[in-house]
């Protein structure tokens, strides 16, 4: 079957209509004839399915590509993505967010596409306003959205996004006394609290069996819940605002990690430092004891909403989480509320 | 026994002596008397072997421990490592990188101390100058080094530095051809190249059948060695010079990735993206096809020599590498050398 690249669009005659889209669903319909993408036609070109003519010219699959390349941003991300897709026996689709997949032994026009993919550069910062506008793309459409990131040697990885809610059963309630902040800890003397805080609420780490240690997370969440009240090492009483401002010269993303903190507890979710798997916390729906503390699920990043992802980062973050068995959460401060997506690889 | 502080040490009379110092290693002898760092009195002191007065005052644990805060930065962090080192039986002393470990089961003056270890806190950044000066002091003194990182819950993890070097056994000669650079891969087009690469010297990964497509370090690497011709999309000759500088607008980290990564392959190891771990190689000593690949023993990530780690980013990196069984390296570059340092986390 011969196409004739016109602008960024291959077209065929009638013949095509039968053969490639009634039956494998390929391009679209446009006036009697067949419309491919320039995507579409790279592959079928390669599948040695159709021949391509600019103006007089015939393109081999080299010079398709090349021009292909200059016509479409990011053509050969694109191009490596829908190959793959196909090359596993799915039906793919141009959509707006890059591809619609259906599911495996869905078709067009008899099954609904479940996924709108994105294929994307593992080099390409990734805003979360994007991640968010993909989102809202596919509620609408009742879709899920799959990344396809592509590394630089073409190599796929697939992550699905969803929202999601963090809920759990510990609620703490109780508790008065003082603390002194040391640093970048509060120390709290007082035994009686720091049984309460601990055992009740599964707050801080023993210093020793008497005395607790509070992270500044914890402590600005306690003074905040009046708990809590905590001087500086020469006795000085320091208020919550001075607080998180010292907090926020130590730690810089201070701000939303409170926020994300708060929230969780709030919500009855247990919180503590994720410090060993990289991110900002681990958390629990439900803990009956810190001694045994039960598998966590989730690792919780707390980022902020203008957060601009750097691939790698977010591969290395959910391959650890997934490694430990738990999900990659990220939390993110939306005006007075916070939000959440669940990131995870996935396999096609 | 009674301490009396003064300055930043708590001086013991003679009877401290034998009861602190030749039995249990505590303190240093000073003109007949015991004299204690802050962090060894602390332990002393909570534990109730000890008890101090400032001036004429009786100091108790909170008011010592406030005071000794005051008087030594990160006190508590120090404070926190050797107490756990010191409870589970380790010989601790004070030294120039905060302590001096004796192995398990040896003693100072009987046995060599092994290891030279430092206190920080996760959230004090931590230049690649310093770990070079650490290393630097630990290789004059025939000692290792421990990097003993305190989390925001006081938390310790343990880390053991080492500076290393790569070797593999894979030397790659030959071939000759044209490339074209499209956004930010090149793709090669001529099948006898194609197979030279890929199957001779294991780069880049193939398009389809015929075509390969290779990352920019790997072309960088290729047209300086005279092997790989770069145009661009128009045709037009991209020289060494020109690649690099678009490269480097593409990955700002680029000058020193392709430095390790030239590095490696003249060492005769194979480098291929990391990109699924986030870091910037898996390195192979070996590689015989890239359609069996042997499990990779490293990942390798470049930095610059005024790198500054972060520490929770540094955690999830080692942390990523050892949950699949990989050493986690880091390539820095000095002047016209690369060197190797490897971190891992260690139990005492």
């Amino acid at each position: 079957m011969h196409g004739e690249l016109i602008g960024d669009r291959v077209v065929l005659g009638e013949d095509a209509i039968t053969k490639l889209y009634s039956t494998s669903y390929y391009g679209r319909l446009k006036e009697g004839k067949l419309e491919l993408s320039l995507v579409e036609a790279a592959y079928l070109l390669k599948e040695g399915k159709i021949s391509i003519v600019h103006g007089e010219k015939p393109l081999d699959f080299k010079e398709f590509f090349v021009i292909a390349s200059t016509l479409m941003k990011n053509f050969e991300l694109k191009y490596i993505v829908y190959k793959d897709m196909r090359g596993r026996g799915y039906y793919v689709q141009p959509s707006v967010t890059d591809f619609r997949l259906y599911p495996r032994g869905g078709k067009p026009g008899k099954t609904r596409a479940m996924y709108f993919v994105r294929a994307i550069s593992e080099r390409e910062p990734l805003p979360l306003a994007n991640i968010l506008h993909y989102l809202e793309i596919a509620e609408n459409m009742r879709k899920h959205i799959i990344l396809a990131i592509v590394d630089e040697e073409s190599d796929i990885t697939f992550y699905d996004v969803k929202k999601t809610s963090m809920k759990g059963e510990t609620k703490f309630t109780g508790g008065k006394g003082d603390g002194t902040l040391l640093e970048d800890r509060v120390i709290v003397w007082d035994s009686a609290l720091v049984k309460v805080l601990h055992q009740k609420g599964f707050f801080g780490k023993p210093l020793d069996e008497e005395r607790l240690q509070l992270s500044l997370v914890e402590s600005a969440y306690l003074m905040k819940k009046k708990v809590l009240k905590v001087t500086d090492a020469t006795g000085n009483v320091i208020d919550v605002k001075t607080f998180t401002k010292r907090a926020s010269e130590i730690e810089a993303d201070f701000g939303h990690k409170l926020r994300v903190y708060e929230n969780l507890r709030e919500n009855g979710m247990v919180a503590k430092t994720g410090f060993k798997f990289g991110s900002h916390f681990r958390a629990y729906e439900k803990v009956e004891s810190l001694d045994r503390l039960i598998h966590s699920k989730y690792l919780v990043h707390a980022i902020s909403k203008d957060h601009v992802f750097l691939l790698p980062e977010l591969s290395r973050a959910i391959r650890l989480a997934q490694s430990v068995r738990k999900r990659m959460i990220f939390g993110y401060v939306t005006g007075k509320n916070v939000g959440y997506i669940d990131i995870g690889r996935t396999k096609l």
